[in-house]
């Protein structure tokens, strides 16, 4: 959310949170800035949302979906700038950031560089032992989050289909999203329910998942969200916050 | 101090970090990267030397000199998402930012305008009442941070002409800028021995100073730097962090 | 137009290109990149539209609606710059930029600035001077395009009352927007049929209008133009590019 | 040159205009804006400089030394976009811009990509077909300009070494830089003299080169420049403008 910029909105962000637990923010590198950052959390407070810092590469034009190869040393000051500002507006705004979710590029990156992942978890670790990291399921993110002994929060994809390894399938190739409603909620019962991702060629791996991520930049998003989180409480599922789950 | 961007360096960071107790950060909006940021941390943290945030206004390309006009939650917002940003790094350099004085015209607007001022003393204490504000003597923002209850420590600069207001003599007229070191040594002596600015049509202001400022963008800097720190250490001032001045 | 950037779009490009025969193109300083120039010329070129460089102050985040204070030397680079890229772009596409209207802030200043105005009136000038310059009528722009002898195509606004001294009233007062479709073609056949503008104390100003101007960026932009083509037709005008109309 | 930005210098741009015949002009994507570029091309044509686009990816922070991604139609706008640009510019001095140089990466990449070297080849054409190409030799830039039909002007590197198959040693490689002026004056009589590089495995590559080119941005670039014409002129070549050798 917050991934807006300037004159330029982006999303719903008023009506997706009426219908979310908790909030990634865009930290002003792929997206968002800091009036949009701060009119977003303000929201997100007065509805008892809980807000994670979504930090990108720097590359607005690109929205943070371009790779780029940066020192370690770089990329633990990219997380640490982009944490520190979105907790800065946070705190402007009586709040808190309880969670990390790197963005785009730079998330798909670290779910399978184990190095360049803990180099994010060192920079989250030297703010603020206490932040939950939301990491994908079976992810280099999720092992290092556990690794360095942080509280960690397993995600999973309402919207996308997965590769026999537990990598998503790449945006660029066909399948990639699940754009229909049902599909979407089909998925997430069999992983919140069962504790498995069926994949993309029919073979199934064993999670352990407290999150489910829908992309706030997709014309379906709200229709996905509302349809989702319905049939995961007909099911018996509970919608809470990352801090109150974690607790 | 962390005035380069990207590719392109400004002044002399680490021959000024030899000289000085205190140093200002640029944050990335009108200077400064995550990347060049951390490093002057990490040198400053080596040298003893304390480190506060100087956020400016959005404007790269104007090097945050121009004048704009935002709302006051605007303001907020800029100054939180800057300091923020900056104590992130330090906190991954293992550091801390100990306090905040905003950049150029973000700063001379908010030595006028005592609502501006507000605005900005408003996030720092959100943000940490420990924070020291480092304020022009006789200015709206020195006002506004002791009105707030913030520890408030008075600069005066070293190399700039005032006017009888107590303001500064502006960049653009001629006399603004105290070129020769001895000029400048001699306006310091003035300033912290006896309390008073001699303005620029010779009449007298009384102030309480703490700070005095070189600005790290002049061709002289470093001449003057040393200059004035030689000559007021004898006549027995001693160059303290200013946390360890406010102690 | 070509008023997004990079990730983000802004108004509807291809609706818009449908009803109009003239399209201004933001050039990259406000909004608008490489990519969405291309190809928002690229669609007029098939269309028939004749299209204009809209060349706005270097302020993305702002959508150059703030105002800059530049030396004429740099106001004539920033024309320069911009609508030498314009054409770049329109050739690449295998057509041409045919007339030249500065954006926001930067066109405001210029209808009441007459040394501003002759300072864009040079760059355009000195580039190619069988441009159109496209200037609301009353303007200092006007007045310099015709002093320099190039041609001007005299522009009303469809969906903006205007002051008595013949400026528009600013965006930030009240009863600046005429958002009734109805209320917007009475004040274009006004303008069209009898020359003469109705300001907003109930006087009259005599004017010679060639071109008439919707905000793309309005979210009734589409209905309000589509009105105002019809009834203007009706009444027996017809739309022409600017340079079928000056030839 | 022109490769500062905003507040930023970078090299000697007036000392670097007193030396050579043609200058490449950063066109505001990797460095340079409106107004500096503006500055240098004025002075260029002062002292009867030939002047040239040196258009790179749109990538400030990492100086367009990055590898970028990009479709070709955005290849072709990407050139089309600065190339026009710095038309503008030129225009607006009552200059030209003689020939075209990509940028950085940008560069490296035409020089081994023909699909994409085609690409810039394209806009160049669609442009204007009498601006020089002036290409590495042996490169794909200089086989797809000449397929063209462009004029191409071969260049080679005083101060960089070769690999065997004509491409440069990567900068991050050791050896990449020939810093010794003495050793860049032999590099040159070497190729201008005898047609012939030697790559830094010792063996010898034939080729026709035109122009020489020195690094703006390296500390020693002035001794290195102002070394190697005075040695190429003892062996009795002339230092002429690009325009000037292949008209």
């Amino acid at each position: 959310m917050a991934e807006g910029y300037g004159p330029w909105p982006m999303g719903n962000d008023e009506q997706l949170l009426s219908i979310i637990a908790t909030a990634n923010i865009a930290c002003g590198f792929h997206a968002g800035d800091y009036q949009i950052m701060g009119g977003v959390i303000k929201k997100a407070q007065e509805q008892g949302v809980s807000v994670g810092a979504h930090p990108g590469f720097y590359d607005l034009h690109g929205f943070g979906r371009r790779q780029f190869t940066l020192s370690f040393d770089e990329v633990e000051r990219l997380i640490a700038y982009q944490l520190g500002a979105a907790m800065g507006i946070a705190a402007n705004e009586g709040g808190v950031i309880s969670h990390v979710k790197p963005h785009g590029a730079l998330n798909n990156m670290a779910c399978q560089d184990d190095h360049l992942a803990a180099a994010i978890i060192r920079a989250i670790a030297a703010i603020d032992r206490s932040l939950i990291v939301l990491a994908p399921v079976l992810s280099a993110l999720e092992r290092q989050g556990r690794r360095a002994g942080l509280a960690v929060a397993g995600e999973v994809f309402a919207d996308r289909a997965y590769l026999p390894d537990g990598q998503l399938v790449p945006r660029s190739s066909a399948g990639a999203m699940i754009d229909d409603p049902d599909d979407s909620l089909l998925h997430c019962l069999q992983m919140f329910e069962d504790g498995i991702i069926k994949t993309n060629d029919g073979s199934k791996l064993k999670i352990e998942a407290q999150s489910v991520c829908v992309h706030g930049d997709q014309p379906e998003a709200i229709k996905i969200a509302r349809h989702v989180r319905k049939g995961l409480e007909a099911a018996g599922f509970e919608l809470r916050t990352l801090p109150e789950m974690l607790a």
